[in-house]
């Protein structure tokens, strides 16, 4: 058996600045070339975890709320955020940071689930996840939840059978 | 007032084939590069519904469910499925076309929000959708609950406020 | 023997932006950028049509007479205009889609010949075609010139030999 | 009144390696993507000889006979082969360069006309041209009947009133 | 007068995998875009230690003795090593992190020179540099050498004008 | 045994424009992005030499004086300049060409190192080169010092084992 790691052992710093084939008449960065960034990060982070090659399973739902220009300096932080059998969850934070201006701007978060798979393509065993800080536990607790929206989304499981989310919609 | 648009006045469909640099180790298509295209194709859409620059305000939940490897000819179609006073949801369907083996498969969607702006980057009015296919009924309907859900997971609606989801988790 | 197909079985539509990188010093689209992309498009219905791997043979004469800036939609329409033994002739009709000022302008199309091979690289025979609109059939009937045509500008023709161009300068 | 140059005042030599995104299935590149080398060297030699930013006005016809393999060595070598008043015609000859195993063979040429145009876009009185070698005298005389087949091809000539073009046929 | 700052306070991480357009015909990848990616994390250090727009002055020796495979997962940590008036040195550390075999190796440095600018693109006053660990203080030592070698190399110092690189040769 | 070449034998030149991908906000191609074109020329060169396929060993000390602006004209010429056992130094000259000005600027040079293998990565002997004009001479001789300096900075040898610096170091 595989032994457990933590969410620090996957973490993923991906800078870069926003180039001009990125962006939109606006001079602003296109959403989907941050989400393929974002993929990108999340994805190393994942083989980090999981010590395998590992496929994209799924992007949950990301907000886009500031513009980030041409030249801008994004930095994005992946961390396993939970692990299951063989797929994980990957958080995504997003920053822009202006040190012109000295601002550094949280911009969004995204969150995707990977699978890991062997040579063949087929899906293996991964390590379980222990998390340690106090954000780290929250998220690996809200994954349980996302776990079954995503299942209900996909038609995999009635929304009346969530357990989880039925709480949370009835306030219970 | 502006007249009312039709879903097909908005289909946008971009065929193209998957290059080298978009794919992974396994010599396909990376989860990013897909959402990236989609962004762009669901843009277009969002451009030709509201006559005005649009923006990316989210993303939906996405699954990829089948691998689409390189050389692979892939086939776009987002058109738009609700319009709301400043903003509007695009469907994006995506097909991995294989003419040499006859098949054409369907592989995932993705469901875009965009926002119209004028040329300083403020919201501006749209004009109104009226769906006229059944799946295009269907999806107007289905954008009401994912505005709800939306609103939820950005935090800017409380769960036990929602009317439409609730109804969905109590089975009612 | 094959089935001959419809142009419209090999209709590829390619919608997209003009990015930065296929600028020009005025901010329009390199020539040549567009060139490539219709390439792509024609060897997509190349493939559609032939059910077969393709490589471009050549190109015909293409004139650019209308600039295309960055972030203009551009709209690539692609359908085989006639077919010979192993190789096919597509047609590639290219608009400016300007969805804000509500012009949508042809600017230009361009012919490209291309061969279907197998996966040694070796020509292999292909459907034949049957043009059903008015301008499908114009398309076939000029096709047969094109080809005396370009057997002469390649030298593999004499001038003097071929008859439907002879009779087009002679006026007869 | 300007100064004649000569033709090896305009030649650009652009060496390259294929890239892969540059490349087909099979592995060679695709025949749009030389098309649009050419046509960045062809519009380097056209600035050289007129002195002004230019823009591809057309491109002649172009046949590809060789396959060009990724990582290959490909060498363009464009020139001014005719000046008209504001426009002039470039040919682009392509090698394919294999240092491994000791060959260079010719691929293929183009020919692209450029206009010379001024800050804002109107087109501007060109230097004339004097060919010297004798494959230059050769090219810059064709070049006067490519233009008037271009003309013919454009609609802008009737192929009656062609006078080169018509020996051409005749077999005067 | 600014504040000195830390090397930690630039320090700026690139993760990313190597993509196919990066890499060569053994399937590693080039020196030339390492030494571009390189480049890119340096000048958002020397972006965040000067608070304003940098340009390249130099780079200077770089070894490469590890290849990189297409694929590969490569970690760049950028720090300011030195601060002079206007300049600063900036120290690129490379790693090859190859997570499915468990192994991080140590690729080869870089170090380049970046000038401060305003947005005229005229040199600025930037913040001293207090190194802290026992390795930011041996850079920061060296970097005196090797800006009295690269005045030499670029001919604006005599070789016998210097004053530790004498010592350096002589042995004393 | 392989028969020398002349440093022409191996000369590449790469020209091209410099596409908004390449640049930095003020508009000018970033230092690394030329360091990385410059690889490349300096590569072929090297393969035209070598007969075989050959990987960056180091790159010299690069100084940048002068900014490119984004669509200028650069000149690569790349030749060998020194051959050693299975090495060969490869100098690369840097020209910014401005045809509308009238003006052809040198920029900058840089200095490549690569070594010559076969089809297993393994090292093969290479052709002598023999330098015909007076900057080849110089630049031969010159390598001998730089290859001395190359050992130093790598540790490889002792500053104070060197003979040709120590020379020039001491001023004798």
């Amino acid at each position: 058996m595989q032994k457990s790691k933590k969410p620090s052992d996957s973490l993923t710093v991906m800078t870069n600045m926003v180039l001009p084939n990125e962006t939109n008449h606006l001079g602003n960065m296109f959403g989907g070339e941050l989400l393929a960034r974002m993929d990108r990060a999340a994805s190393i982070a994942g083989t980090r975890h999981s010590g395998n090659v590992v496929v994209t399973a799924s992007v949950n739902h990301v907000s886009f709320s500031k513009s980030i220009p041409e030249g801008g300096i994004v930095v994005l932080e992946a961390k396993v955020s939970r692990a299951f059998s063989t797929s994980m969850e990957v958080y995504v934070d997003v920053w822009l940071d202006d040190p012109i201006n000295q601002e550094k701007v949280y911009t969004n978060s995204g969150i995707y689930t990977f699978v890991a798979v062997d040579e063949n393509g087929k899906p293996v065993r991964i390590p379980g996840l222990e998390p340690e800080t106090e954000l780290e536990i929250e998220r690996f607790a809200a994954a349980q939840r996302r776990k079954e929206l995503s299942l209900i989304l996909s038609g995999r499981m009635k929304p009346t059978d969530s357990i989880e989310l039925k709480k949370l919609f009835l306030g219970e």
